[in-house]
């Protein structure tokens, strides 16, 4: 299914780096949903290059236009089409990577698979088709607020600068720094980190904490379809995750059973949650939390020794304008990824009552 | 799609712990290959219960019994169906849990999700549905196998104790101890580990290396369906699993690009592997890496304060017979669902040539 | 898909005429489903050979065996497994057509296309297949029927006899005789005609309607799922059918608009039913109604020309118990896969409700 | 799937007829296939009103924008979206249908499901939805073309004038007329029926038959895939269907098994093809033959009685401009479903080889 994500809600994106428009098709959205949308281009701004000081400096306005699917302000059930124009092309600066396979990009293996590839500022498999899931995402996640579900997601570590609190920490909070990470001390040591490993034209990587409260009991399916296994491959399908943990995650390895049980309070919830919010696979009703693991950007701003398609050695070093640490852009794509799973395990539940 | 694994080859999964019988059915599979049933059954029983004795001693033979799809001792192209019997039901050892949520179980979520639930052994959401899962996934490692491409899957963590050696094990190393850990001295210790905790009537977690290596270089497909998306959702949907990381996994947030690129070779090859084998969501024909994470055991041998479905205290202790670690008899089943995933990768890039 | 039907309920079969067993597996059906399994089995007999002297007399009692999914009489949200142990089998009856390709049988492309083929008595492609779709069928059917929803498929075709009463017919007037035509006078012409084809060696087509009324308003989807094409599909998929027709169907190609357009009353209920319940691709509220057509049964009582896998001339003839004409056994068929198609999109209605 | 077609092609298509724009997204087709932009417009022209007198005379100009999926003139495996701007847009003409009901439209099923609706100009229910399908079919026609299968798609029904020859006609025979019937002498009977309908404000339905020749043996996949089941589910997904019959179709049901069995030949082929190229659900070589009835058109230039929203009675009449009869602009519809149905089923058989 490639570049459909979801069941009774499904994203198809289209669109590469520098060809004309990058964007999508929502179908199965609910119909009679009035959609603000000044507050979708507001959330896709979060994602935007340029933001601010510690972001990649390209310009794009990144506007989104809808085509379809929505009338006199709502949805209509149809299929919500939107596109993203490319406007701050400069595919000048990519046409010495014609030849070139960019070490731990992907250039090598879309050759390799497709025969060929448009190389213009990674076509397909540039980071920037996530704005696309942006734009859904958003408009999932404002439905599954009209629910009462409510969303927190932040960085917690850059480097080996790590968040300790553990909390569902509100918009205000993490917005109140470029970083996103809502404590406003580890976010300028964040940002110090971001900002010297920039100049040394190096990156760094980072994590991304996401807590959903208010989910209703009974998401999720049973056996392959469990909550936690979809939510993980929705993280791990957007660009540069190398893992994903659940509640107690990596760190359950070391514990004792006894330790980790979540018992049950009188009213069925439970006083710890290391279980995420997800036990057997179906939502318990505590709060869904997991951990997005994401590496340094592979473009350095510093020559590396590389190969072209010809199998001859080239030193390869990235012009343009790129981050240095991605998680601080990534918040909103992880939120969106959550939103959309959230929201077809939602239409799922809701079939079967 | 719940119990349904895949997209061309696809496993459908049915079965109570406490039913008739488990199994499933292979739809998909390539027509003419010839499957050696005793060896399918061998590695069915490197999952079985009772195989050593620092595993549940439950005796249950899981015997599969093949209905459909193979005639004549080779694949016909149609759905391979088979079962295990349910032979070692001791039901009224669950009884006392009739009405009680075990915690950190499915209890709780199966009887608010659906309204009832089968009680007996966990029901549906019982591991032993993994013996289908390893059915099905021995038929796919053959075959993988047979295109030249190979599988090491060992424990390398227990609680704290952790193997330092990354390497591709040979069956026999792993297969030589009943932890499958390959390194005879870790082995131990995390053997002695499993057993005191065991006495203590408590459990411990642990992690599960996969490594495949001579995967065709161009499986996986960008964008939604990374193959390590795919990979991490299949890992996810194993019981207990908390986690999961590829290549460089969470290490690589406190890496810098610079240290964390795979340079090139001039034939095409990494000097290192931090990508895992896959870059863009595509093999590069590297050696796949991949960590699981398991929690401890939720069922204790202690006994553990919870809520019965009144929403009334009760207390509740393991009966019958249980497992202290589950890690040494997930190896096959963490094999199953990579070789289950891959396979399907592997028809869908052959599609398109 | 191949052997996977529906979405959100899916019907997985296995399985061959002269295998261990036929069955399947039904995922995703509503919990808390009370099953009358003796009900169950009597909706089979309805398809079962031997079950009057029209019929082919072949004897098996097909049985069939709940594996999972149903715990003290009622579902349970499991995956629901069930098989029919294959009796009658006369697998040396088939044994001359090891080689042989039978006319306008699935012999040579199965043969083609999967380099291998179970002869035994059509392997996959048997018609004994149906009989697993009637057990799943059986149970959206009592489904549906809770909610209000009835069904009317019976005979009202064979050769050119033709019932000329098109009505929503009830239960015991089908079952009423041997054809399943609720016309007795008719039904005594097509049994007729059917005998005397038997006689002669040979066999003959027929045609089967379905009615189902109480549908809710709303059912299908826009664009590529009409609730038709769905329909269609499932229909399509049985053995021998050749064509199917929505409302006036092919009738309507000689209408006038004027003619053909079904005009409204007050209450939204319409005058005329050209359109057979379906506007747009959903359900109107009116009764859905379809005609299906089956080309006369391949296997023949005398001699036909044919030729071997090494494409030599051979003779054939048809040993064994063979039906004359398909639809009196059909019907129940017809019906399954109705009930299955509607209970999955009445879910995916649901769903976004 | 609502608005998806196809399992390893897909077409997702959007838009309603008086929005910004309809489109879709073609995702999985296969890499480095020259994309021949003006080949491609020149076939939705096929499509597009106004082209002779006998069509509705709405001036679109149909232009097709591609805008991912292509570069340099080739495809290159990532999705391939496309637009068609919305130009000749005269909504006013349907303001007088805001709340009224159009008998045998889709006004009243949609409004009842999504509990709103576009209804200018059918919105998502108007047949300008096709447009999107041709230029999907196209680029997998031309991809089928290349490999040596040809199609043949005509007209051969309008009202009660039917061509009596089946045949493989060429592309010009058929485009030499706008009924695009491929006898010059039915065409005129045609056309003279078109107009004197069209001059009383009234429609008439019609058939389209479709040839499809060298497919290869092996494709379609048994049980619920089968390949007519799909062909047969994609014809009935295209506006004013009402039914659709392979080879011997409908007439199959008078005829005799002695009579209907295609016999082979020695190299494998039948001497008849009543099969319509299919047996078992797979192709066998010979020719692919199906027959698809559309209704009249539903929107008369007279009055008709009607309800609106409320259930008032009103009287609603055809204003703008409509097809009195669809089958000349419906040739390239069938032919762009068949060609997407086809490529799908040959990914999957290769996917297996």
């Amino acid at each position: 299914m490639s570049s459909t994500f979801g069941k009774l809600v499904r994203l198809t994106t289209f669109g590469e780096s520098h060809g004309a428009a990058i964007g999508g098709i929502i179908d199965g959205f609910p119909a009679n949903f009035p959609v603000d949308l000044e507050k979708v281009q507001m959330e896709l701004d979060r994602r935007k290059p340029g933001q601010s000081a510690i972001v990649t400096q390209r310009k794009e306005s990144d506007t989104v236009q809808f085509l379809s699917g929505i009338f006199e302000g709502k949805t209509t059930g149809a299929p919500i089409a939107f596109s993203i124009p490319n406007e701050a092309q400069k595919s000048a600066d990519y046409e010495h990577l014609k030849e070139v396979y960019r070490p731990s990009h992907a250039d090598f293996t879309y050759d390799k698979k497709y025969g060929t590839r448009d190389y213009r500022g990674g076509g397909r498999s540039s980071a920037r088709e996530t704005a696309s899931r942006v734009v859904a995402g958003v408009l999932a996640k404002h439905y599954l607020e009209s629910l009462g579900i409510e969303f927190s997601t932040y960085v917690d570590q850059v480097g080996s600068i790590r968040l300790n609190d553990v909390s569902f920490f509100m918009h205000d909070a993490i917005e109140s720094n470029p970083v996103r990470c809502p404590d406003s001390k580890t976010a300028e040591q964040m940002e110090e980190l971001i900002r010297s490993v920039r100049k040394e034209g190096d990156t760094i990587g980072g994590c991304i904490r996401c807590m959903v409260v208010n989910v209703p009991i009974g998401l999720g399916e049973p056996v392959f379809d469990k909550l936690h296994a979809d939510l993980g491959k929705a993280m791990l399908s957007i660009n540069a995750v190398k893992g994903v943990e659940f509640g107690s995650g990596f760190a359950s390895v070391e514990m004792r059973g006894s330790e980790h049980n979540d018992l049950f309070n009188e009213d069925g919830s439970t006083q710890s949650n290391h279980s995420g919010g997800i036990q057997g696979g179906i939502s318990n009703g505590m709060p869904i939390e997991f951990r997005v693991a994401f590496k340094p950007v592979a473009t350095l701003m510093q020559a590396q020794a590389s190969i072209n398609q010809a199998g001859e050695k080239v030193a390869v070093e990235g012009k343009g304008r790129h981050d240095a640490c991605v998680v601080p852009r990534a918040v909103p794509i992880v939120e969106a990824m959550a939103a959309l799973t959230l929201l077809d395990f939602y239409l799922e539940f809701r079939a079967r009552r």
